[in-house]
């Protein structure tokens, strides 16, 4: 019988929890509301013992967790949720935890890096180097690939606080942002659409003016990244993303940006090919989970 | 008698050549005037040759060159200058030309990728896997290391060519990039500061406010490329960075603008060892393209 591996994408409403090899493969999934740190690793611990018991045991675990997160196993602290303003899970030992609980190798990463390695091995990123991987929900986030293996140098990348222009005069809106108003994550987030508009973003017809706005927040941040890290592909996922509107239009702003400026097909000639949705649509952060356990 | 190699560090306006080993062991170094391929390359190869029949003969060759280039050895064009503004120079094969004049193995990249190795392998990034070497002179432009190896991905970093906020009611210059107007390089290199100024920046006396807005839209760039790379260091040369009131400058607005967001005591506690000049001084281009030779 063939090896089962566990996979956790942790974040900041729920915890998806699964068991399986790969996309044809998940046996089990289960959705575990985010509470205190220690209800919802009890439950989380609960699952994977149960899931042994009933003949699914797991020979080593990935985690995908919201952040900030220390990715550094030469570190004190690895895997351990550091300083986020979520109440009560600053300095939590998410990958002690578990390793205690469950006696198997566990691997840990943050929750875009680990979608990011789910899209390169089974979607839209396959052989690919170097590319980024983007959600845009609640809020936003973006984590990647480059030469090869995980963005983390200092950090981790935290792409959601970079800066960029802001009309006031067009978008008097000053930002979301508890830290920096303004920045991208500040102006283009599910929370900055909705306290914009009064409304969820997802409520909002293709029509309205809140997707070119939209839009165009999210082509500054993609010429920035574009600029900085040359990625083969940029995908983007998340709530505010399932708007279809979105994508030819953040594809024409980007081109309209770059103004012929980067010569490279793959932008001037191919841009659908080059800005796209994950390929393994939600499930790129729990199976990216469950890759990173096979790679142990 | 141990090797010697051979660098050259190709800008727009000179080419800087050198024979030697390493910054202790420079045997020789020539500047040639950068006019046409034809005329530039000519000098380069006789001084190459000259030389070899004076002894000083050279086992192999790295070249740091201006930009765009093609730096993917699998390409059929790698090694060439691409698409540059520059009149004569676009497609221009630069390594071909060198590797049958001189009969030697030659490595080929950026100028500031090259830098950057220069950088990490005598200067102020021995040790770093993922770090930034930033070049602000006539243009801006920069590149580095991201998990140990230089930055490529699709094409290269073009850094100097991202979208930063501009707050035209303070600064009504519109910016100098003959492709997108107030981009980083539009906002902040040199061409731009002699042109809002009147006089170029090297002649700006310290106290002047060019500084202050000079360190801020340096500042904003700094924390977008932080929150997208998490470089361990950011290095900062080139003709405009000679003016020493920049650094704590840029560094105090970097702290402000991060807001204790990125939990990293290199950044809140020793911004001062964080944000910092090439310890090669201005020798980290042709250096590194001694090291890239020695790497071949």
């Amino acid at each position: 019988m063939s090896k089962l591996y566990g996979g956790i994408e942790a974040g900041g409403t729920k915890f998806v929890c699964a068991v399986g090899t790969g996309p044809d493969d998940l046996r089990d999934v289960v959705r575990i509301e985010t509470t205190t740190p220690e209800k919802t690793f009890a439950k989380v611990i609960d699952y994977f013992q149960k899931q042994a018991a009933a003949g699914n045991e797991i020979a080593s675990l990935g985690i995908a967790s919201f952040g900030p997160v220390d990715v550094h196993p030469e570190s004190e602290t690895f895997g351990s949720i550091t300083s986020t303003p979520k109440p009560g899970w600053s300095h939590t030992d998410f990958l002690g935890t578990m390793k205690n609980a469950l006696q198997i190798p566990v691997a840990f990463d943050t929750d875009v890096n680990v979608a990011a390695l789910g899209e390169q091995t089974w979607g839209a990123a396959q052989g690919l180097d170097t590319f980024m991987y983007l959600t845009i929900g609640t809020g936003l986030g973006g984590g990647g690939f480059v030469n090869g293996k995980m963005m983390h140098g200092l950090v981790h990348p935290e792409v959601g606080h970079i800066r960029i222009p802001h009309d006031l005069t067009k978008d008097p809106y000053p930002g979301s942002c508890p830290f920096h108003g303004d920045c991208l994550e500040g102006l283009a987030c599910g929370v900055a659409m909705k306290q914009r508009w009064g409304i969820e973003g997802q409520k909002l017809p293709p029509n309205h003016p809140a997707w070119e706005l939209e839009a165009e927040y999210l082509a500054y941040a993609l010429v920035n990244f574009i600029c900085t890290i040359s990625p083969q592909k940029i995908i983007m996922g998340g709530g505010v993303m399932q708007q279809e509107t979105l994508f030819p239009l953040i594809r024409k702003k980007v081109k309209d940006l770059l103004n012929n400026y980067v010569g490279s097909e793959a932008v001037q000639e191919n841009i659908d090919q080059y800005i796209i949705p994950p390929e393994l649509g939600n499930r790129s952060g729990i199976l990216g989970a469950i890759a990173m356990a096979k790679q142990i």
